[in-house]
């Protein structure tokens, strides 16, 4: 697959970008570990937030291609109202829609707003909001930058 | 107090600097929302640990000037035991050590190492590793560049 090089200049721009289409409030910005962290503080910055939450996911290969996802490290969100959970890719979709079934599950309350800087239409869920489809296999500068 | 913008291409070579300085091994990495986040995205992708952890801290003002720091969203650490714990900047040092004392309480048997990218020798505590003295207020990326 076509590997492409996101730098931090165009996540700046993407990320601005993502707060123009933003249109409902949130009081929380939750990121998906590791992907959503960068995300989530730079957001929380711009949006003066300091409920910045993180949790975390593994995902596991299972018997016949299913795909099982472990979401862990759940942030208390008793005090929410709408979350913003931001991740980085909505790939195939496996990690939002499990990260959203069990948050829902324990806070039937609370209003999820998802947001990604890319998303794959072939995916399981859409994101409420997202800058781009990718053209191949993104690698972002927070995994390249420090080799 | 003299305003210093730190970019992020500074950011990224100041990282650069504390993984050299870095020389104890550790298996999770526990970033302080919002400060340590990209910081603890980026250092575990280097040393590609999916074990990438996040918490919270409230300061509030008390009487007489004392400080009081409230930790929570803490993650599961039972199966850590060496534990990275990062920040951006260790100021007044009232963070670092509330967050140490609560963790150790919870987690006796973990060895928690600690890292900012910038510290004051006025701190009441110093991180393990650290790469810069401030020369002014540091206006972070993070902060600045969606604006």
């Amino acid at each position: 697959m076509h590997k492409i090089y996101y730098p931090y200049e165009e996540f700046k721009e993407d990320l601005k970008i993502l707060t123009q289409k933003i249109d409902q409030p949130f009081d929380t910005i939750l990121g998906i570990a590791r992907g959503g962290l960068s995300m989530a503080q730079m957001l929380g910055e711009y949006y003066d937030l300091r409920e910045i939450y993180a949790l975390n996911t593994i995902g596991y290969e299972g018997t016949q291609k299913l795909k099982s996802v472990e979401v862990f490290n759940i942030p208390d969100l008793k005090s929410s109202k709408q979350v913003l959970l931001v991740d980085d890719i909505v790939d195939s979709g496996d990690t939002l829609l499990e990260v959203l079934k069990v948050l829902k599950e324990i806070y039937p309350q609370v209003t999820f707003l998802t947001a990604s800087l890319f998303y794959k239409k072939s995916a399981k869920i859409a994101p409420t909001w997202y800058v781009k489809v990718p053209k191949g296999w993104i690698e972002f500068f927070w995994s390249e930058d420090l080799k």
